[in-house]
């Protein structure tokens, strides 16, 4: 995405303005044609653009209240901040599907970022959250807060716990490495498998690894090893893609697993392409069974909210039951974290979570087909039809004691 | 080191000739003199362009015997393999101070490498280790041994199986991984400390760490990590220079730290001032208690066989006793593996390892004020008068039970 | 001007147009606020974007009646080529100050330019020119013509005569080379004077300078040198920027001045500064004497219409007169071209021609203060109060039969 | 030659050494071997290296004295120049091929150039040349002259004064801007035609041009316009490539040409296509008649002192004679400037100018095949058998009136 690099900064007759974005809208393709239509010029495919153009025709003033113009017709998920001469402007979606918080420097310079781990780099204290629908106001006189669109329930993005955040975060006011240990411990003890040892696939996965091995109090080792090394020179990736469901070569440590029967937590399946090669590597270095167990329900539909995923028909949860993915994938029992079991994690905040990838149930619906815009994935959104599957897990049929399989996710299938 | 940037190749009158090296000559200024006053032309300061030139000026034939006679006349730590047109040659000095491999690639290729673990990043098997004093000739008719100039006791680097190597190494026929595991439950065994938690210094320090939670029975949680991240944006170190002593930023987890009495396993202490750094990151992020635990016995000698340590009067165990190492480090408890637990553990193979930089003393003694060169330390090398440490370990005095320290690292002495 | 660099390629709804744009708007800064108001984002400062917005915002179909529709709304000097993906549009401002010529390769594709040695150089033939206020609309059906406002009197700029244009040109129907030539003639006619040899400043004099030899009788030689070589390696400008009034540095060919009396022709002067490092280095050199000639009257007013002159302050000839100049530049005598003579060699065309930058009267009046954009001159745009001063010449005062200055260009009060 | 970039460095025992050398060695390869054999490592194939390694290998003191030692054991042609800490040493080898001056700038700094231009460019004083076979050293003590090798006759490049030098220059003590005007009287005198307009093949045949058009009372015009130009936008080449015979594209001036008989003067014709496109230029831009006057010999034998000539077999004048060659170009008369003329015209200096090129003659034998070197033409060297032809000229046959052809080059047999 080259000609959409962040941030984007735009000259307006009243001057330069620099934008920073992370979400993605579901209605940009109706904005840049009611847009088109009336004489902007696009230069890129990103939604930053499309904020940008509705900013320079909206007729309000002064700038600010041209950015709740612009936002109050855009749909989809946002968190946003703006950089003028004199304001900084932040801005979230109604929803709040991504995070967004506020943090203050030592100079007591207001700083926003996704993760509070980012405010920890710059030696930022947190503050607050930026609350879904609210737009935030700093200049010389201080933080102004205004009401962008409230809605009742917030709708977070269950991913930023279980992949994206860094454990060190506390996101939507909850601590990243907890809510992981916890997924490994509930994982443990709902889909619990004798075992010589827990390893990680690193590095999203630890966390939960150490809570499995912890609760079945079985032995945590690093029996697989991130390996961006070569001879005594290391090749590190100049940019780290970030694409969902790709992960760096890995190396496995012969003396961690050689004939001992191998748990291994992984945050999460996508294709499955890259879990089947893991089972591969961990049998190959010797380990006599390996049992998988993923961190999060099955996915089974696209997001359209800014997470990068493949179409639902590359997501190997929406064209297999748990029992054919156990297969594909060549391990010797399967489980996924139970959508119920991480529901009633969550509580009484249960509710303001976005389960969507899980369940197919949009918040915001997307009105149109997924378009291939650079780096994107094509998809034609008929999510429709699919029937939700929450976690399950099933084991191999070679163990007898393992018979019934819970296609549908119950945990209490088990033994 | 820019300009001396690996691999070199030389054109010389017979073909071109690629070669890397890995090691140190002590003996490079005099022979540098010696081939400059013969007409020799230098374009950087490495080991490996004097290697080139006695190649060059060589008057024995063929090819490979060039490389023996120039050998001959090297002195200190090298681990070299050559690439010419229809032969790879690989040279190990008599010392055997630097690993170097062999392995075959299922075309029946044969490999060179410092670690096992590059070979298995290339799919390809370990055959066997090159000799200390071979030089290993291959080419169509096969693989060709001579001998280059037997020793009769190797003497291995063993910060090899500390530091450098990938715990997915074999390394002069150990496995890294089971050595750091054990130095970590030999802390745990002659250390020991009343903890909450045990943490590692990533990366080197993970796998003593898991050791010394195995043993010591207290959970071990990810309590730092390496943070290559600033805000949703990956700043990767394009090269990651691997400067013994120097770490990246670490990041605290306030979750797993907070209200703990916290062990927290590094691998070595060179000048100090990172495991400063590291202790007052733990105790802001809530830790009641930091016990320091290395696995490595005091390094109070710079090396002069490759590994780039400082000169000896930056080293901080060369300048305190382990109790003002505690004290400058700001940590509640302090131990190092004890030099002779660590020999014990090496057992039969302990004499063929080299532990100049805990000891002082040189199997091959430094002729040269170390020189000053591009991404070297400078060193005067006079450190013949230090009294030799071994390991030892002492408790901050405020914990009344562990007066009496042992400067000569008697671990009995505690409590 | 980095940013605005040529040419430009819009993205609009109905598909990418690319466009090359020759002339400059006098109302750019009217139609930019208009645009902006409306919500327009501009990129650059350049005259190209104006168009690529109002062609964005035009409510007309097809294409190139959107262009029609923006360029009725331009004021001022502007040729340009559109290229869409089944269309070739040309257009030319109803004044044609600026030259636009159509052309046909080989293989039956049209091409335009602003010269006809472009077409020489790719060998396409020159079939005619784009009229002033004519739209040219090339597809697979063939060339189709336009009217987009005629205008009874063009206004083609005489400067592509004077220094624009290469000599190999045809531009506006007539023959560059054999314009500058008789400039030439005419100065030798005019402001004839006893001279040994006669050198021109390369490489826009030297065609003037041979026709002022010829009339005379006198040897043309290279007393100048272009010199963009130093030692034996050529130092060549990667962009000749073609700043009017700014020469690269010349070399004198002392052979050819040494005690001489040298006539030497120059196009024009703008500032008179090059003009006067000029005279300096023929003297060192060696010059007995030196006549300047220009073949181009007076400049005193800046130009509006695409031309790079600096403002009216800055030009020599607007603040002094000839005698001023002649002393200034240090020379023994001085002479320009006389409007009036300029104008009778042009006959019946003469009125087809625009002489703002002799005459200060503008055919369409600039209504804007001049303001900076990248790469421009600030210019208040006051020329109003400036008399018109025609061509005229002086002797240094030390030639006695010179005495009489004519300020009026009266080239008759010569001796 | 990119890895033979000048100005080359060696880093050297005694310190670094900057050299600069414009030349060629006939004994190239015997030198790099008898050094390759001694241990000296080559990066690159240029004449320079090998001077560096002698003077690393010279066995003498002081530095200055090494220079000398090395260039005793140079064969050929070489004008360098040394810079080290606190020394500019200046050598030219002993016929002095290459030209080489030395000049003073108004600080008193001493610089050293291959032209006289190059001093003007920095506003240097030429001071005097360096004579062959001389070393000059530089230090803050002044300027020292040593003999290095003295030799009776010099033998200095003629066509420095036919092509290489640039016509302000002063180049062996001759201005060559005069040279080149008297080559194109001489020609004039020498071999007339009926004409109506004398143009040059820009820039080199431009002096000789004006001498024609002088003596023959024909007026000069610019019929071809060196064209680097395309639209409205200059494409310069970065990096003008120097090499003998090849010309940028030429546009013609048709207003210039048509109907007129021609007289184009280039310097020289070594392969023959580039004046067999010209003439076609010129006939297709409607010259009646097209006379080609060459200001030099027929080149018949490859340069190795210096000069990028092609091989023997790829000169057009060792292939043809004078009236096949007028046939190849397809012009109405060629004439080339007879060396005898030539060398009238040096008079007393005559003897002290190298004419190998025109004659076969090598003052300093060849000893080597020319073996193709980076950027370098392939030759076998055999040019002993060619016969010399002096310059001659040949009227078209359909001329009748000049049938009979000096293959000899005797002007008289002209009419």
């Amino acid at each position: 995405m080259l000609k959409n690099v962040q941030p984007f900064v735009a000259g307006y007759r009243f001057g330069s303005v620099g934008v920073a974005h992370n979400g993605n809208l579901v209605n940009y393709m109706k904005l840049r044609a009611m847009l088109e239509d009336n004489g902007s010029i696009f230069n890129t495919s990103s939604d930053t653009e499309v904020v940008l153009h509705l900013i320079a025709t909206s007729k309000t003033r002064p700038f600010f209240l041209r950015i709740v113009d612009a936002c109050e017709k855009l749909e989809g998920a946002y968190s946003m901040v703006f950089l003028t001469e004199d304001k900084l402007v932040a801005v979230r979606d109604p929803y709040g599907f991504r995070p967004l918080v506020m943090g203050r420097r030592s100079n007591g310079a207001v700083v926003f970022a996704s993760e509070t781990c980012a405010l920890d780099l710059i030696e930022a204290t947190y503050e607050r959250e930026v609350y879904p629908g609210e737009v935030l106001v700093v200049d010389k006189d201080g933080v102004q807060s205004l009401c962008l669109m409230p809605h009742p329930e917030p709708k977070q993005c269950i991913f930023e716990h279980i992949y994206f955040s860094l454990p060190n975060s506390v996101v939507f006011g909850r601590s990243v490495y907890e809510s992981r240990h916890v997924f490994g411990e509930i994982l443990a003890t709902e889909a619990p498998v004798d075992c010589d040892v827990v390893i990680a696939v690193p590095d999203s996965g630890v966390v939960a690894a150490l809570g499995y091995a912890e609760k079945a109090g079985v032995p945590f080792q690093q029996g697989l090893i991130r390996s961006h090394y070569v001879g005594r020179t290391f090749i590190e990736p100049s940019q780290k893609i970030r694409d969902f469901g790709v992960k760096l070569k890995l190396s496995p440590v012969r003396r961690v697993l050689e004939g001992k029967r191998v748990v291994v937590v992984d945050d999460s399946i996508v294709r499955g392409t890259t879990s089947s090669k893991i089972v591969r590597l961990l049998k190959e270095a010797g380990a006599k069974e390996v049992h998988m167990r993923i961190a999060s329900p099955p996915i089974i539909a696209s997001c359209y909210y800014g997470v990068d995923t493949p179409s639902s028909e590359e997501l190997i949860s929406n064209r297999m039951s748990v029992e054919e993915i156990r297969e594909f994938i060549g391990c010797d029992s399967l489980a996924f974290l139970p959508l119920d079991s991480l529901k009633k994690l969550l509580g009484e905040e249960s509710k303001d979570f976005c389960y969507a990838c899980f369940s197919g149930k949009y918040p915001v619906q997307p009105k149109e087909i997924k378009v291939k815009r650079v780096g994107d994935f094509v998809d034609d959104g008929l999510n429709g039809s699919l029937e939700s599957i929450d976690g399950g897990w099933v084991q191999a049929p070679q163990n007898q004691d393992a018979q019934k399989v819970s296609e549908a996710g119950k945990l209490s299938s088990l033994t």
